[in-house]
């Protein structure tokens, strides 16, 4: 039985806290939270404790930690559970520097204890058994992946400008998804964007529409497609053309109803954005998580996949302003 | 916050564990089986106590219980916790007799605890969205409505034996969702009935393929079609014909993947059966009874719809055995 | 090539002019019809002669004949086409007297020439693959049958009064796709109707809204649902159980365009009634004639199936009166 | 009634002679062909007469030519049948050579009868719905705009050798698709591509699988997607993300069946290839030149429409080399 201490009790941390604690392999021990309400009432719906994240990293009796706090406090936070000789799951991004990322990765490499980042999108149901049915070659060799991954509306544009910018905000999802489909990284990234959804967006330096393509070293191609503002909900989908078929994840919809009248035939819109849509997914990661801890199997997202996906989006980002294709490095 | 007494630590009553845990507003106190370690094992998962149904309804700090006994305790429970002042939730069947159960309404009629039966399908999400949709006079006024309820395969003549039958074990719950559609129970009920799928099934003095048509004092119309055997898994829809225009609720489906070969186009199978179809059911089930109680609204589902839906399964097995349709006593 | 006279040249016939000159292995050679004018209208833009019925059966160069004309003529056309030795493909129905249609069947007993009746929704392309697929034991034994024909509106209350009732004039052709697909008639009819859509039907004496259950000698059910009003179009559906699986065959829908919106996702309607929906049907059932001239193979449908299709009409309109089951004779 | 000469009988000659004989206001009055035996039997069937090309054009009383040879004729057949003041509609491409294609465009520009280029798919059912639900502003602003087109199987190498590559032959079709539903032309294109398909139409310089990436100067932003294989049938879909809304058209399926069974829910593939999935878009595109000759209306193709898509192909073309994105001139 996983002893977890969750750190971060906002709107995702309490996510994970129903999947911590209905986990049969898991328990929830402590909460920790910058505000010390949020920690305490979280903890005392599941019978937890609520204390510093301090004091949780220096519990020997934790066996796990998942970081569920702000973006700019992954780096440090891995880096000291690693240290304490955590289990880590990791909310991602593990950061908005390349750079810093990068560090974090080389400090914790000797790390005995997995370290997971939570990229959420892999354990989707359906985008995992596109994944799992493309890879057991059931249409064949891959050749043209497409991604759609529209927001439900733009985000404040105080949080645009402290985001990093589309690409490592928002496209860095789908560029894991690439990865986790395609089972590569990229030869190169070329990119097109613009600010058309809200001029506000490109008012302060951002793009909210893009279209970025990538090429493999043996000629697949991928194409991600994004915007901030799909008004029907969340779209998500992902396609695979291979050699000897199509795979298709479609969206998940709110309902199965459709309403037939003299004015068409209406169905439900897609679930409305990522924690309605991705619920089912953070219980599977979750459940992957205790298993990889469990069976000290390979954990299913690295650091390094981390670190991957911002490269791909700082790639991504200086492709939409030169217009030319960007080569990754090795 | 309402402190909980689960009876039964099945695998219903495992789902209802999570969800009674896992809701803001009530916690599990205890749990009681007749597999004392299997009560033990789930109570452990929750910090919840094992004690015995005894003991549950003796104590006064536990507001309320769920019954997820086997179906030959139901009345008894129903009676005693009712009498003990505790809000329930009972799983459906009331019971298997038509008598035992009017004698369990007639017995807890002055309860004031809310009492509230298990027809877990009025919450799922898409017969719940249509059934408001209808309400809200969507398609305008309802003329035909059509149930379709197959399980993915027949149980073991050993549990046919004691059922009660097809209508009752089975069927009833379409009547139920009838009730809940059309507002009201038939006039009358015809219905035809074969053991197709297994003769075994036949000579155990059962069927195991049935069609109920239901006609209304206004006019309107209902068929409810049943099979013990849709191999391609729980098949559970229904269709709604207005004066405006027609309601179809389709089938969950494991994941929105499709795959497009040279053998054509492959979709996921429906949800298997009712603990995955029904697993956010369970859920909405749970929060409706704790908004219930707190909130002393009327209860969604009463005892005496449990006895409608018995007694209308009770007119189907002799409507199919005569062919001639049976009149409902009002 | 063979030489087609066409007895009607109103709407249906001019349907049929467009498939028999578009063969490539038939010419429309005459056209006739009571309005001379209509007649002479369709003739001219094929390049064929207006003539008068009396003139194309007494022309020994025509080899064919459509009956397209009013259903009081078709019974008299029939016998007398087949007494001129042509090879015949009539509108349904036979006749709205069963008896007249066993008279006509009787007396056409010993022609040389096909005759085929013009149940045009066997050679819709869905219901048509959905019959092969259950032939081919796709899904293994046939359980139980499913049948949805709405109309989009009712026809005048003058039409209803002299159609013969809904079970003759509109399910007729559910019973013979029954009988298509289950490869034989029933044993027995159950009904049940109501003029709930009208009541001015109901004051002519008919219905509007009915729901017919067949059952087989070896214990097979099929369910057929009618509705003179589907707001939403032509609602022509096909459903069977089996043993191994489901076939079903959806509507056709007008288009494929969806539009998600804040509203929903909306999607076409089905087409809007039998000449948008059977359009392909027409021509695969020309197709299917010609073939069956040319081959001297079995004809496709035959007399026979339009008179047992008019006699469970009849027992259906027998068994919605009094509630009880009506038994087919052999 | 138009009176028409049919210049060429091969396969789509023969799809175009019969929605020219079954339309109500033209007929087939001649039917040219480089084999005079194919020319001789298809104006059999209509009652047509077999002649040649040049007779047909110095018929005064033939109204209207449609042009269905090889590629390498069209530019000389317009230039011809403009000046014999023939009504035109001929099939794309103008030609392979842009030089070629303004050449016609610029001789032909005082022509009084209309001229029309077959990009039939404009007049597919689907996305001339699509196209006229955007233009209604029913999403509001376009802002991102997806096409989706795989052919079942690549063409021999023999004729990808002169062809005049992927974007000239394959992608043209999109380019228009995009500017039928744009508005516009874009500003710039650029392009991926490569030959993972089959290496034997790589090392014929071409390539078989390509992404373009189209920019507009107001910002928005199409992807075009090709691959010379889906083995599960013609692939055609279009999507336009709009501030309102999404606009999709899926792909028409050869049936509305689908078989549920243990191996999951299949449904009919897409349409097999053009001949199958543009067989009403060809009995439409017919109806509008019609219309556009019989009223002096504006016709919906131009040839200046066919000269910017193979400008666009030829933009294509080079930025798939290059890798930046090419301008487009005005």
């Amino acid at each position: 039985m996983l002893k977890v201490g969750l750190l971060g009790a906002g709107r995702i941390g309490q996510v994970h806290a129903v999947n911590i604690a209905g986990h049969t392999g898991s328990t929830l021990a402590a909460v920790s939270d910058v505000h010390e309400a949020a920690a305490a009432q979280l903890a005392g719906q599941f019978g937890a404790q609520a204390r510093s994240s301090e004091e949780i990293l220096a519990d020997s009796s934790i066996d796990a930690v998942l970081i569920a706090t702000s973006t700019d406090t992954h780096s440090d936070l891995i880096e000291a559970a690693a240290a304490a000789g955590k289990a880590i799951l990791c909310e991602k991004p593990v950061d908005l520097s390349l750079q810093r990322a990068r560090a974090c990765q080389a400090a914790t490499s000797d790390a005995k204890a997995p370290i997971m980042i939570g990229f959420n999108r892999r354990f989707d149901p359906n985008f995992a058994a596109l994944q799992q049915a493309a890879q057991s070659g059931e249409i064949g060799k891959a050749e043209l992946l497409s991604v759609t991954s529209f927001d439900p509306a733009p985000p404040p544009v105080s949080y645009i400008e402290v985001s990093g910018g589309l690409f490592r905000d928002m496209m860095i999802h789908d560029f894991d998804m690439a990865n986790f489909i395609m089972g590569e990284a990229p030869a190169s990234i070329a990119a097109t964007a613009s600010a058309i959804v809200d001029p506000a967006i490109g008012a302060a330096g951002d793009v909210d529409t893009a279209v970025a393509t990538l090429t493999y070293a043996d000629g697949r191609i991928a194409v991600i497609k994004n915007s901030r503002r799909a008004v029907y909900g969340y779209d998500q989908r992902v396609e695979l053309l291979g050699s000897e078929g199509l795979l298709s994840a479609a969206n998940v919809l709110e309902n199965t109803v459709s309403k037939s009248t003299v004015a068409g035939v209406t169905s439900a819109k897609p679930e409305h954005f990522f924690l309605e849509r991705y619920m089912r997914a953070y219980a599977a990661e979750w459940d992957a998580f205790v298993g990889a801890v469990a069976n000290v199997t390979e954990v299913p997202v690295t650091l390094a996949d981390g670190v991957t996906a911002l490269a791909m989006a700082e790639a991504a980002t200086e492709a939409a302003k030169t217009g030319a294709p960007v080569t990754l490095a090795e």
